[in-house]
């Protein structure tokens, strides 16, 4: 368990970690854009290793202590190689979100998409 | 382009957009965990072919501005599934990140990992 | 629909068929390991996509016309993508497979695995 | 190694060898489509993996026997979890395959597409 008590970490706070945590090191020169993608796909492959043979899943209210918190430790992972790789691409990510949901908001308005699944093109 | 301003969101204000975004749509019916999780796999697709004829990318310095948006629109995919997933999982995804990288610190220490892309258990 | 007649094409047949695809567009200069690999990584997305709103799919009785044959555009994207990689990494895929048999066999003897999803470290 | 000499093995072949196995263990309740796909998602991760620190890879020369053993496995368990997909799904995939060479041929006509890494809808 962490020493730091935050329960709420900001987009550029995790960015910073993860500079600092690479600087220590000397990995910027390992850290190139496809270099992190692919690790990132390798950490999407573990998380979905861990529903991989389970069939529907409603919840996660009948995982053990052990499984939630392998589940924890993979998402985190998944995000953690995210926002490095945008940080490596010159992204600004809370921008880029922000854009992006106004998009989807453009693509899906609430009253032609209300309780449908459908693709945007097919509302 | 968004008119919020706000250049460094924390996971939770994400986390807030996105249960609001669902619950007006009803769409909480469609974000089980698979559902979810399948739906990232898919924008991690759409991420890698941006990347994928390119050979070696050093840096986006030689991405069109097109490119560029279109980059930080399929990492925020990405990210807001993940951050939907883990919500949906009951996951607290601020504590598990610093939980992990606490752990990658011990796995990396910084002597034996410096400038060194091993794998912890080859250190 | 293709004038040709095989239900049951072999390994080399399809590598064949890739080579000459590739050779004849001038395209082995963008066929190396990392492009094909995040190429396979974008079609595995596209099949994901398939998947992503349906919840628990028994069999596809119930996919339409059209979406099964998109489903068999996907999979033959990823098989396709899969054989040109290993082709590229000078694997001889037919090989590599009867030994990864092989040795499933040996991890999930019959006896052990029966009607378990156990992983073999805990049977 | 396995004592069956086959270099040239047949989707048709695969698919009765892997139909084989799971009918063996009663696996076939654990083989539904979303479960057999995240299981190949699982494995692209690992396939990922292999490549994720390297760098760009011009082919495979300067990989140990080692990792050409790892790589032959990875590519295999992709291979199979696809073509256990494919037949969970009902898709003849050698057909499936034949119609998608012959759409691409279609969609990338070779004088315009030679020596051409564009998408189709920009050629």
């Amino acid at each position: 368990m962490n020493n730091e008590n935050n329960d709420n970490l900001s987009l550029i706070e995790i960015r910073n970690k993860l500079r600092k945590f690479a600087s220590d090191r000397e990995w910027d020169q390992f850290h190139t854009p496809r270099n992190l993608l692919l690790a990132l796909v390798g950490e999407v492959g573990e998380l979905s290793e861990i529903f991989q043979w389970k069939g529907e899943v409603k919840d996660t209210s009948e995982f053990s202590d052990k499984e939630k918190e392998h589940l924890g430790e993979e998402l985190s992972d998944v995000l953690l190689y995210l926002i490095r790789l945008s940080d490596k691409c010159n992204i600004n990510l809370s921008n880029a979100v922000l854009d992006k949901i106004k998009k989807n908001g453009d693509k899906y308005p609430v009253e032609l998409s209300k309780s449908s699944a459908k693709k945007y093109n097919d509302l």
